[in-house]
Formats: structure tokens, sequence, C-alpha cells
């Protein structure tokens, strides 16, 4: 019939709408790759280029191979009236290695998640810039996109993962009667990349020469502040479709409109980025003014702000009013600094793009800020009602109780702990295989000298260096 | 009803269309901040991202806070039967402050329109590169985007507008018969954004060093001509969408085909680009030349060459024969040279990346050629008939009398008075009060210097520097 | 009716899916700039950059005016039913220069094969950098752009060509009853691309220095690794919808699904890009530390395998099994490495991005490898049965016999005879005129001093200038 007909072409209108959402969230490693190149000196440039190549590609075969599996992989089964549906266990996918028995029409969800999966992984190349081991840092690349990644996701976005809200009721009652709310993945994805990041940047240890012998930062300055807009740019061009493709759908199987929900992302996206940077900018100025008396507008805290801003506002950018959306952008941009200088001057952690600041606690934040201002309506749009036929939870500060609240907070933790305990180990066991640190000598080279070939700019490097050691 | 439910698809359809090719117009930030960060000076290039990264803020926060409100904010009004209008005055919009009762259908045009905003005000950051203060800059991308562009495109893009072709009938007469044609913003958006750019370069004055003591222009090389390159294609790139996506659907209301229409606009971008770059290549070798005895083919007039051709052919991309736009490019291609010269030695303006010229004369010339060369047929498929039934007019070189000419002449007028007549004096009073100019030990310098924390290439500043004295 | 009107949405679905995939293959033009730029020296930066630009703009005017028409300009002819029919003869087209008598319904399908025309052109720049004259480059790209690629677009890939799969049955039987599999260009873009290249490297000769006198090849570096990065990067993203956009539809004509073959070349290439680096990668690691004994990880093997690897893939993405389209990756990334040396040491060719290989070998690795791993049922989806109604020919390594071998490998030598008689003769010709090569003065200099206005890096030259001579 033409109903039967026409309702066939909804998947192929989303699988569309995915994809080129997906080939923006790709943007996003040339973005990460030049963000990072420009925070870094010149003299690990290429390593970090390179790097974030090998997030590409090692980061797909490992997503290929046994990720997807790990997230994605349950079990599909029909019934006699051939009503199929897919039924896992709640903590892992064992079905799927290397896409063997995945319908083509599950592709474009296999591409997207790809992406995701190494927007991750490329997330930890800024901690870690300038003083791992190349080797260590493919097979971390590995791991996260075999593994820590797609574990995490498969708890908590699909139909079998213990802390997922959309859980089947055969399965078992949703985690405090709400499951996890992380739709975008503040959590899955970003607070993941930045907890991975401290893990490595804390067994790595500082860059030489990052703490004087009193434990005092000195600093250390990227080496084009170009390269670090167009990555911030790049990012943020990238952070529209990373949000809103995450919809995954413009038009609903039954036939209703989603292209409002898949344009409020946008328009959340678009709230965090203003004015968490703006927010950041100021905060900066106001800082550099009180402890320098000279007042600086800073490119790297317009940036950096900006993006933890977008990612307060990630996992809910689908239930946010615009002016709520807003407001998650100026709590990003308020949090940017003080947690930087803590980690720099506390923690006593290098980490070169403050990575575990933007996606750490950025992400964190996202998770909470979701459980504050979620709006009951837009909840029910996207999520519909509850297994046994219940409005859902929403924004606590929006009339709601604490439930989304505690279970995000749980998820929080859990993250945390799952991201730790799987890198720490891993970070350290390279660390004892004396497969993780470069040696003194070849950090003070630098890795593009020792590791790869030469210099990312024959004929300046020279210049580089002198500058390199008159300021060490 | 099964046609019921499949109508309902077409908003989604056309917003996804809307939001992807807006995502590529986002690209033109990357590409203004590229195209001018390359022509600057070094020791500028850090100030030139900020304020192309400030654009996107500021002007985000200005348009959601205001901007959209005075541009779209007409009153809805319902009548008995359910039929809803929205009406406003003339003059300016009143309603939707941050989005207040904004509902998410509209959620994907405010992010076009968000898009247009900044690249409106991003525009300037060329023209007055080098020489102001961070400040002025911000409180400029604010007030351009809050007030300027978003009051002009009430006038001409709403139904209310006094000088729009689609007018409510009951709103008063369209001006001389017929409204402005300035579809995609030949006029509303690159002449206000070059206009505003001659205004801010004028009353900040040239760059030290730019004029000699007789008053004769002195070259200042820009720094980097790949970072120009790769700007100019990014800024292609998304002047494809920008054209494209503008039309606002590839299916009409009623079902009826408009993908035609879309890809017209593509082809006549395609057009303007490529025949403007070699026409203006082609010119600046014979007065390379002529001049000098040398012929150079020049890599910056081949680049703004092109985008003054596409900017020709901007306004009437839907309404050109390919032939046509071919000829739009080719005009934009003679004009740029001559343009560039005459601002710069007879005007004395110092206008680093011709902003004036390319965006200025550019999207004036845009409104003529429109007036010239708009095909019968295609005006009808894209603006239906008058209220009155009547045809609409179109190209005056295609048989109409000159009805649009006159109307688009008076529309060039209106730009050119209301966005001088707004930026002169908030350039002016910046002036006064001592925030506009840097001083000329902090010019000397550089921006990135004295208010931004640094070189944006710590390491080459050196190199960069004894280059600059030995050509001053 | 309904169905009628409903039915007419596809092609306008249709024309938005290509167009936004047109845009990243767009996005191609910059990616092959950034990648030659950073493997030159600084002094042919600007250089490459304009001849990109270029490609852009005269590959844009001799498609319009001439290519298409010799690609695409089929008669169409109308039955008294009123079923029209594309029909031209075997090798030509004939009609629709300029666009003439184009309906609009076509210009998007214009736009997406002027894409790969002018990405055909660019793939030479490459091959040829640092020594040709502009003027050369120039002609070079509307000749191609005009004749050499249309074509052979015309015999392989429309209702008339001699060695089209889709002939019509009255034009004749199928080559080999069968005709060509080259579905995305592996050979009609990138061998024609990459024997160009070899053409005009060869004709041209090697930079100098470039060999000693006793004929052993010295290292001549790239000045910029990050360019590089983002380089490659762009054009994998680019690459995702250069061969997905081929598919033309996500909704077939009849109504029925598409989407999963479009996904299926998203995949494939993933696959193609991720697999093929890694291997090359490695590849390079054993034979650095096999020559030299210090294993180096390097950037350059890793893109330029990746690409080799993507190209392997690309003729068959939509017929691959993902596994397959990971074992084309692998073969890629095998190739590069032995070809480039090979090229260099014995053929004694200096291509300084090793544009023959990647693109002219792994063109032809790609014609191959569809004959050996296309599925059955794949081909089927995408080429519907045979004209007498038979089933396609499939891989020979999936259970058919070597039929599409015997064709593809008849096609490899139709395309290299036709490169190669076309462009050898015309680099020829211009050598003798005088205007292919630069005088050994210019070339010293570098390109960008002695044609295009000075250096593309103001301040840097002398850094760059005192490295070129200390390693000569």
């Amino acid at each position: 019939s033409i109903q039967d007909l026409t309702f066939g072409w909804i998947p192929n209108i989303n699988a569309q709408f995915v994809l080129s959402d997906g080939y923006f969230v790709f943007i996003m490693q040339l973005g990460f790759a030049l963000l990072t190149a420009g925070s870094v000196r010149a003299k690990s440039a290429k390593s970090v280029c390179l790097k974030n190549v090998m997030d590409v590609m090692f980061g797909g075969a490992a997503y290929f191979l046994l990720g997807w599996a790990f997230a994605y992989g349950d079990k599909t089964t029909c019934d006699d009236a051939g009503v199929c549906s897919s039924v896992g266990n709640p903590f892992i996918g064992t079905e799927q290695f290397a896409m063997s028995n995945l319908a083509d029409t599950s592709f474009h969800t296999f591409y997207f998640q790809y992406v995701f999966a190494i927007s991750t992984a490329t997330i930890v190349s800024g901690a870690v810039a300038e003083r791992i081991q190349f080797i260590a840092y493919a097979l971390y690349a590995f791991f996260i996109c075999a593994w820590v990644y797609p574990v995490l996701s498969h708890w908590c976005w699909t139909a079998s993962g213990f802390a997922s809200p959309t859980r089947l009721a055969s399965l078992g009652p949703l985690l405090f009667g709400s499951g996890v709310y992380d739709t975008v993945g503040s959590g899955a994805v970003h607070m993941v990349g930045g907890v991975a990041g401290l893990a490595g940047a804390w067994v790595a240890g500082p860059r030489l020469g990052r703490f004087n012998s009193q434990g005092k930062p000195q600093p250390i300055h990227g080496h084009n502040a170009v390269y670090y807009t167009i990555g911030y740019l790049l990012l943020a061009l990238g952070f529209f479709c990373f949000n809103s493709g995450t919809m995954a759908q413009i038009i609903a199987a039954d036939g209703s409109s989603f292209g409002g929900v898949v344009a409020r992302c946008t328009i959340s996206t678009t709230m965090g980025l203003c004015f968490g940077g703006i927010t950041s900018v100021l905060v900066y100025l106001a800082y550099s003014k009180y402890t320098t008396g000279h007042a600086v507008w800073d490119l790297f805290s317009a940036g950096n702000g900006s993006l933890l801003g977008t990612i307060v506002i990630t996992s809910g950018c689908a239930t946010f009013a615009p002016w709520a959306a807003a407001v998650g952008g100026i709590i990003g941009g308020l949090i940017y600094l003080p947690s930087s200088l803590f980690c720099l001057h506390v923690l006593k952690i290098d980490d070169p793009v403050d990575a575990f600041t933007v996606h750490g606690v950025g992400g964190a934040a996202g998770l909470i800020f979701y459980a504050l201002f979620a709006e009951k309506d837009l909840v029910a749009t996207l999520y519909g009602p509850l297994p046994d036929g219940g409005q859902r939870h929403w924004g606590c500060f929006l009339g709601d109780n604490g439930t989304v609240l505690a279970a995000n907070l749980v998820w929080i933790l859990i993250i945390f702990g799952w991201t730790m305990g799987m890198m720490v180990p891993f970070f350290y066991v390279l660390k004892l295989c004396g497969l993780l640190r470069l040696s003194p000598q070849e950090e003070e080279e630098g890795p593009d000298l020792s590791h790869h070939g030469g210099s990312a700019y024959p004929g300046l490097d020279k210049a580089y260096g002198d500058f390199e050691s008159s300021v060490n």
C-alpha cells in the first residue's frame, strides 16, 4: 500500500540525516588535531597530528572488530508473529563482532557510533601530549575504542543496559525507577575521555620543566594560536551535529515530527558555545587584571570555556529551553578557570589542553545540569512514557524531585570508577614495561625528531629550538 | 489520513535541509578567520582569530537576546477558523526576545538567521584589523547582530517589512508595486557588512605606516598565504549553502518540487566563483604586466575576485540561467581591482582584506545584477504571483521594465544610509571615549602582545619582528 | 493523487542528498591543497595553493562550457507515449554545451560531476609541484576537465558509453557481456588523475636536486606536517561522500529503500581508511627499522597508505561486505611503500606527493579488487538484472568466473592508454613551446617569488631559505 511504501522512506531519510551529521562529527578529529597541535610546542606537532590520525585508524579497527559488538551486539530474537526484539545482558554485548550478521539498515548507526568512539579517544591525545611514546598511544586508542567506551555505552544506551532509561521492562526495573539520562554523552563520551586523560596525565607525570623544583608550574606555550582557533571552531561545528545527530531521526517511526527536537539540540549547542565562551573570557579578563594588573582577552579561555559550556548542555540538549541552555553555558564558563587552576596548582597535573577540566569536569556537570533543568514535556517527547506508562522524571529545578539527580550522580561515580579502574592500570602496566614515557633525551629533542623522522617544520626548527632553550 | 501524515514530513525534511546548510554557513566563520589572519601581519594573528571567535559568541548572544526579535518577532494572531498570520509593523519586530514563545518549528530558521548575522558581523573584522581595541570589536559585534542587521532584514524579508516583496496586502502596497529583491542577502548581509567595514576603517584611520608622509600607500604584506587560501576555499564552500540554504525548502508546503530551485542556487554560486576568479586573476595579470613589466598570477586577486563574483550572483542565484550567473561572475571579477585601487589610492581607506570592495561594492552590484538578469519564470517559481494576482517584475535586460532596478537602487541607498548612519556614530563615540584605537605603541608591538597575552607564534615572533623592522 | 504527489518528493530528497555530499567532495580541494602545500618546500607553497584554487575555477569553466556536454550531453528523444530516453553515441556526448537546454532537475548531478572533475584535476597538482609554470597548469586544468575526464566518464557511466554496464540494449551488447564496473571512479577519477600526474612528472622531469649526479634520490622535505595532516583528514572526510554520494539516491525511483546501500559505501570507506593506514604505517615501521635500525612511525605513510586503501575500495564500495573492504584497505596499505620506492628509485619519477602511486596504482587496484570481492546480491541491488534479464557478474573470489576481471583489466588499459595518449603529448607540446618548466633560476628562487608576487610567508622566507641552502 501507499502507506507502507511511504513509511518505508522514513528510515532512509533518517539514515541520511545520521550519516550527514556523522560526517560533521568526524570533523571533530580535525578540530582536536589542530587545537592540540596549536597548544603544544613545535617539536611535538607531528606527533600530535599522527596520534589524532591513529585515533581514526586504530579506533576504527577496534570499534569494527570488538567495540560495536560489546556495545550493541545484543541477541535479536523474533517471536512466532515475526516481531523481533534485541535482548542482551545488562553488562555487555556479545554478538556482531567485525560487523558479522549486521544488517545494512544499521550501518549508519555503526558509523555514528564509530565517530563517537574516536571522539572519546582523541580527547586524551591532548592530555598526554609531548611525553608519551607513540606505541603507548596506539595501544590506548585501540583499548578505549574496543572496550572502555563500548561497555559504558552498553550500560546507558541500549535496551538491555543496567543503567539505561530505555531498558526493556522484561529485563528488570529501571535504575532508581528512572535510569540515567546521558542522552548525548556528556558522561559516556566526554567524561570518559576527560577522565582517561586524567589517568594518562597522572600516570605519565608532567612534561620536563612543567613544574620547577619547588613544584611551581612554569608556562609552556603552545606554538600556534591560529591552529588552536581553527581547531576550536571545527569542534564547535562538530558539536552542532554531535548533539543533534544523536536524535537519530527527523521523522519518528510512527510518522510524527522530530525535526523540532533536532533543531532544539542545535540551538542548545549554540547557547552553550556562545554563553560559555563569553563568560569564560570575561572571567579570565577579571582574573588577569586582578592577579597581574594587566587585563588579557584570552583566546584559550574563550575556546576552552566555550567547549566546556557546550558539554554542560550536551546530554540534555533536546530537553532544555533556550534560556536554560544559556544558563548551562554560563555555568560551564564559570567552571573553566577554577577547575583548570585546581588541576594545575593543587593536583599538579600537566594537562596541556585542559582535557580533564573541559571534558571530564564538564561532562560531570552536564549530567548534573540535565537533572536540574530538563523540561517535563521535552523529556516525554524524547523518551515517551515509562514502561509502566508513568511520566518520566525531569529536572528538579523545574518541579520534579531529585530522582534523576540521584541516578545521574551515581552514573558520574560509575563512569569515574570504571574509567579510572581501566585506564590507570593500563597506563601503569605500560609504564612498568617501559613503553609509556619518552626518555628525557627524546622528550628534550621532541618526539617528532626521535620517533617520527624529523621536525614538522623543516627550516623553522632552529628558531623554535632557540626559543625553547631561551625560556628554559 | 495518510495525506496529512505524509505532508507533515515536509517541514521536518526542510528543517534538516536548513540546518545542514546552516552548518556549512557556520564554516564561513572559519573562512573569514583564516582569510583575515593570512592577510595581516603575524603580530595581529591572535587578535584576528579571537575577534572571529567573538563574532560567533557575542553575535550569538546578541541575536538570541534581541536580534531575532527585532527581525522576525512579529505578533501572530489567529482568526476564529484557526488560520494564523504573523503581522507586525513595517519597521521592526517586537516579540520573542530571548526566543520566548518561539515554537521549536522555527528553531532551524533561528539557527540559519544566526549564522547569517555572524557572517555579516565577521566581514568587518578584516576591514579594521590590526589597529582597533578588542573591547571596541566586542561591542561592535554585539551591536550589529542585535540591531543593525536584524532591523534591515525585517524590512526586506518579512511579511510586514516596508520594502519586502512578500509584504501582506493588508499592510499596504509593495514598494514601487514590487518590493526590493534581495533574496539571499547581497544587500542585507554583504553590503551591510562591507559598508560597516568602510565605516570602521574610515573612523579608525589607517594602520601606522600604511600611507607615507605624502599619502602614498605602502605595502603591508599578509603573513601566510596558505591561511588565505584555505580561508577562501572555506568561504567558497560556505557560499554554496549560504545561497541554496536560503531557499529554506526542498519540497514546498503544497508538496511540489523545490529541489531544482535549490540546485540552481548552487550552480549560480559555482559560476560566480569560477568566472569571478578567472576574470580577476587575468585582470591582475594584465595590470601587473602593464604597471611593472612583470606578470604576476596573484592569489589574492583570484580569491577576492571570486568572492566578489559570487556576491554579485548571490541575491538572485535562484533566478538566473547558468550563463547569466557566469556573466555576473565576470562582472564581479572586473570590478575587483579598480574598486580596490580606488579605495586605497583615492579614498585612502586602509582595508586589509578589501572587505568594502568585495562585500560592499559586490553587494550593491548584486542588487543591480538581479534587476537586470532575473528570469521571468524563475521569479514566478520563487515568489508566486503578486498579491493582486499579477506577474512579478523581473530583469530589465530580459524584457521587463526597470521597476526592480528602481526598487533595488533605492534599497542600495537605504542600506548605505542606514549602515553608515548607525556605524559611523557608533565607531565615532568609541573613538571619543578612547576605546577605539590601539595606542601607537600597542599597535607597533601588535595587539597580540599588548592585549592577548603574547604572540600567536612563540618562537617565530623574532623572525617576524625582524622582517617588519626591515620593511619599515 | 497522493501517490503521484509523494513520489514526486523522491527526486527532491535525492537532489539534496547529492548536493550535500557534493559539498563534502568539494572539501577535497582543501584537502589536496593542504596535503600538497605541506609536502613541498615553503618557497612553492603559494604556487601550490593557487594551482588548487585554479582547479576549482578553470575546471569549473571547462566543465560548464564543454565537459558536461562531452560526458552526458546525449540526445533525449521521446516516443509517442511520452516515454523519453537519452540516446547518444558510444564515444562522446554532443549536446548541452554551457548547460544549454539542461533542466534544473539535473543541476545537482552537474554539481556532483563538477566536483568529481576538479578532484581528478587536482591530483596532478602534487605530482608536478615546484617546477612547472603556472600557465601550463592552468591550461592543463582546463584540458582535463573539458576533455580527458569527461570523455572517459561517458564511456563507463552513461547509457550510451561503449564500456558502460548500463548501456542500453538497443545500442548493442555490453562489453564482454558485462561492461566495466567502475562505479565510483577508482578508475575514471583516481587512475586518470594519477596517470596524468605520472605523465606530467615524467615530461617535466624531476625538481633540481631531487637526484644527484649518480641518479640517486635526495630527500626534499615538505615544509609543514600539520598542513599535510589536515589535508589528509579533509580528504578522508571527502571520501565518505565521494563514495556514498555517487549512489545518487537514498530512496529509489520506485520508492524502495536505498539508504542501506549508501551507508555501506560509508562503511567501506571507513574500513579502507583505517586498515589502509594501519597497514601502511606498520610496513614503514618495519622498513625503517630494517634499513636504518631506527623505527619510525611515519605520518606520510599513514596518510598516503590510508588514501590508497580507500581508493582500492572506492569503485566497489557499495558491493563489499565490511570484512572485504577491510581486506581492500590492507592491500592498499601493502602496495604503498613498494610502489612509491619503485617510482622513485627505478622509474626515477619525482612525484612529491606520490600521486601516481596513491591514485594511479590505487585506482587500478580498485578496479581489480572490485572484480574479486563484489558480492552477488549487492551487485544485483545496485545494478538490477542484465538487459536480457540475467544475473550480473560479480567477484570471482566469491564464486563467479573472471568476466568482470577481464572487463576491468581492459578498462585499466583503456584508461592508461587514453590518459597517457592525451597528457604526454599535451605536456610535451607545452615543453616544446617553453611553457612547461620554470627556468632553473626561477625554480631555485621558488615559483612564489618569480611568478606570484612574493613568498607565502613574508618574514619566514629567510629561515626557510637558509635551511634549503644548508641541505643542498
